[in-house]
This record gives structure tokens, C-alpha cells and sequence, in this order.
């Protein structure tokens, strides 16, 4: 999505550690416009997916997954949270899932009434790197018996392995920008399909 | 809002803590049809406030916010995350916020660069009981000379104090769903204006 690309480009930051910040249009302030266009983009890759809801994971996905369940008739979003394993309830899917965030290991859970083997699921998320909260989400929806349609990621570190694990699964994997390579030092390379 | 009154009353849970859970259709599980109905609601209440952002809280405020958004123009979201104070880095404005999920004293804040003296902010918000979340949020507005038109909040508990606070600021706060009164074994009772 060419739109993104020169979004990040131009706004993003890219950070010691292997960060890259685009909190101007997505993570804290975000560019409703171009919002739009990343959930239009999402419905016209999985249009004829027969989606019945959308899950990410709390915070930054729920903006993208609530806009790209609008245009898929308002399906459901249902939104894992993070905790810390002990302080689960029953009758929760649960998988563990690493929150750079607050630096320690959580588990991204759901409530077993919000998802079940009827589902077919489209997992939406801002970033993915190593895969860990798509990863955690899909063995979820495993838990579940619910389908998952595939995942549609706003910008993927495709230099990481993340997105490798999941296609290897069968599981398809659209993500609007892919990054490369990035550094401090020589910027920011796209790949080009 | 009628329609919202009547969700809360039939899938709303009351728990021992003075705790109302709508899970099944906000905060957890989205509805999202009923998701734009709210936002239609705020819509209309402050359509005419010249409204050129709005402001919320991690992690549940993000859907309302974003909904919203796209009614007024697409004005930019911003929403503020919880760290603790120890973490913050330079430019941000920040207020304490006391997080129940997280059980602990945080500070709400704000990217200085995200905020500015030009912009008249709507501030929305899933709840409001002793108001902190949106007190945080109207001093960080504060903070950076932008103006608050006021407050749209989903669920007021109109026995604790925050609404009257704020309203006493002479801020607008308008509420979708004001209850009156709740308990385990008395149920929900709503305000009528």
C-alpha cells in the first residue's frame, strides 16, 4: 500500500532496538483518513473470505480491527487482553504472548463465549514481527475450533520470522506494508511483491 | 440512549465491587453495529462544537474514539496511554490515573507533539464513575492550552462523583446511559432526564 509506505517513510522513527515508531498516525495518534483506507484495503483482500469477526489483541488493534469490521456488515470484533496467567477466570482460551510494553510474559486471553467453532476469523494487528500475538491468537482460535481466514497486518518486519511461521502453516498472511530491512544508520527499505 | 439501556439491562452483569461488565457488546466483544449507533449518538450531541479532536484512554476508549472520529471529518484520534511515571520520556504531558485493571497508581500521557493550544477537544470514554480517567484527560488539555467542548461518555454511574465534578468545571458531559443505581440483588436502575 503505496500510501503507507511513504507514511512511514516520511513519519515514521526508526529506533535503536529495532524500533520502528509510527505513533503519528497509528500506535497514539491516529490519522482517522488513513484508517479508512487500511481497513478498505483489508476488505478488498478478504472480501470473499466469509468473515464472522474480526480479533486482534488490545491497544493499538482495536482501531484497525473496529474500521475493518464496519466494512464487513459490522461482524464482531472481539478484542484478547492481556494478563498475567494467574489472575485468569475460568471458561477463558488463553495463549501466552511476550508485551514488550510492559517487558514480561502475558497471556492474551478470550472469553470462551466470544469465540467458538462457527467462526471464521480474521486476525487484524498494527505490527508483526516474530508473530507472537498473531501466533497466540490463531492457537486460540484453534482452542476455539473456529477458522481462521487470515491474518491482515498494517506493517510486517519481514526480515523477522513471524509471517514465515504462519504462511507455513497455511495460513494466509496480507500485510499492506513489509518492511525489508531498517536501520538507524541507512533508513528504511521496502520489499516489492 | 434506549437502545444502550436496554443491552446493559439484559447482558449487563453486575459483580460484587460495584463492578458492571457489558463485555458481550463493548469491552471485550464489540458490537459494532451498536458501536456506531453511540458514535451516531456523540455525533449528534456535539456536532456542532467545532470539534478538531478526540481525546480518550487506552485500551477500550480506542473503539468509541475512532467511531466517532470518522463522523466528525475524520479528525485525528489521540489516545492516551498509562505508563508508570518512571518511564516517561521528555515532552509528554501526563496526570495520574489509577488503573483497576492494573491495580496501580499510573500516569496517563500524552506526546506533547499530538496536543496543541489550536485544538478543542471531545473527550470519550466507555465509563465514568469517579471521573479520573477524564479528569486526567481534561488536565493534560489543560496542560497544552487546548480547549475541552466536553465529555461523551457511554456508561455514567450517576451515584459516584466524577460527572458532577467535571460538570461543576463547567465542562458538558453527556452521558448515553446514566445509572441511577445498581447491586447484585437489586439490579440496575437507569436516571431519567
Amino acid at each position: 500500500m503505496k500510501l503507507l509506505e511513504e507514511r512511514i517513510r516520511t513519519e515514521g522513527k526508526i529506533l535503536p532496538g529495532d524500533i520502528l515508531k509510527i505513533d503519528g498516525f497509528l500506535n497514539h495518534r491516529i490519522d482517522t483518513a488513513l484508517l479508512q483506507e487500511i481497513a478498505a484495503e483489508f476488505h478488498r483482500l478478504y472480501a470473499d473470505s466469509n468473515i464472522t469477526k474480526i480479533l486482534t489483541v488490545e491497544a493499538s488493534g482495536i482501531a484497525i480491527a473496529v474500521s475493518t469490521a464496519f466494512l464487513f456488515d459490522n461482524v464482531p470484533v472481539v478484542f484478547a487482553k492481556k494478563g498475567h496467567a494467574s489472575n485468569l477466570g475460568d471458561n477463558v482460551y488463553h495463549a501466552p504472548v511476550y508485551s514488550y510494553t510492559r517487558g514480561a510474559q502475558m497471556e492474551a486471553h478470550i472469553d470462551s463465549n466470544y469465540l467458538d467453532a462457527g467462526d471464521n476469523v480474521l486476525i487484524v494487528d498494527d505490527f508483526m514481527a516474530n508473530g507472537q500475538a498473531a501466533l497466540a491468537l490463531i492457537d486460540i482460535c484453534h482452542q476455539a475450533g473456529a477458522g481462521v481466514a487470515g491474518c491482515g497486518i498494517v506493517v510486517e518486519k519481514a526480515y523477522q520470522d513471524g509471517g514465515k511461521r504462519i504462511r507455513q502453516m497455511g495460513i494466509r498472511v496480507e500485510s499492506l506494508a513489509r518492511v525489508k530491512s531498517m536501520s538507524v544508520e541507512n533508513g528504511i527499505e521496502f520489499e516489492r511483491d
